[in-house]
């Protein structure tokens, strides 16, 4: 579980690392997967804080709130955006392991994204096999 | 296989889930594949198609048809799109089985996304282990 | 690995293919991961090379250079976009086998998504199990 206060990137390579390493297998995959359809999961640079913010920004603007076109509005003027974003993005990762370790390069780090303003818990399932 | 008969999300969820149960597993990682690029995979809302609705309608006005960018174009006005949608969205789906069944949050469902305007048959491959 | 000489679809379909059928499993999944963030990978027709320079201008018009929005300009113009284009594409593909090769429609290719200009050497995980 994962809680969010508001839009962003929210790094967890160090909790799924943390998984992989008392599974302790030392090869296979690590599935991650989001259970909601509003937050998503992306590995993206982990280095300069200014990458993320710009890429928030960014699909921010791609996908604005209060746009003529929706009509799922009951939830509020962030939730229907919410939902284009994670199409857009990914619901899972998959993640081989190497040598017991996820085998991200050096500038990877894995995020759930959260797409919705209110504070949220996420729920995350972590497979490795 | 799923027939489609133009544009838009087409739920899969119960069939999935229904490969899942007869192959008997109760933990793993269930992989949905779709073998086309003019047609997707997403999870999304299963609960209100105002959502779907929306979702499909946005992706159409980002990536209209009849775009000068064009020209890839002797397979009909709906193909170069259809190729950028997939691109955008997913042509495999993990999802983590809990107790036997597909790890989906409350809300989420497993859909084939058509892009294409005609009538196809779409082939699925759906592996669990 | 995969060297790069700018943007654009590099395939990798024989090259995954064949490490596929020197591990020789008949059944299973195939998964490829790119370990960078500033270049992706999809699964794209691989006919007529039309589509692919249709999908690459598409994207490049999508996430231009010099886009005021942008704070995170230090590693030079192509360096924002791409990490927005690798976030809207995929890291990870996963591709079940079938009678051991890789379950790809007719149409379908592997390829690696250069978004950088300068050309790279891109490291690539595959793991068949």
């Amino acid at each position: 579980m994962v809680k969010t206060r508001g839009p962003g990137l929210y790094e967890i390579t160090d909790r799924v690392q943390g998984i992989v390493s008392v599974i302790g297998s030392t090869e296979g995959i690590c599935t991650v997967f989001v259970r909601h359809t509003s937050a998503s999961l992306t590995i993206q640079e982990n280095a300069d804080p200014s990458a993320r913010r710009d890429l928030e920004e960014w699909l921010q603007r791609l996908v604005p709130e209060h746009d003529p076109l929706y009509t799922h509005t009951d939830e509020g003027p962030d939730d229907m955006p919410s939902h284009i974003k994670a199409a857009l993005t990914s619901t899972s990762l998959t993640i081989p392991l190497v040598d017991g370790r996820l085998g991200l390069g050096t500038w990877q780090g894995v995020f759930l994204w959260e797409h919705r303003a209110a504070p949220k818990v996420r729920q995350l399932l972590v497979h490795v096999g």
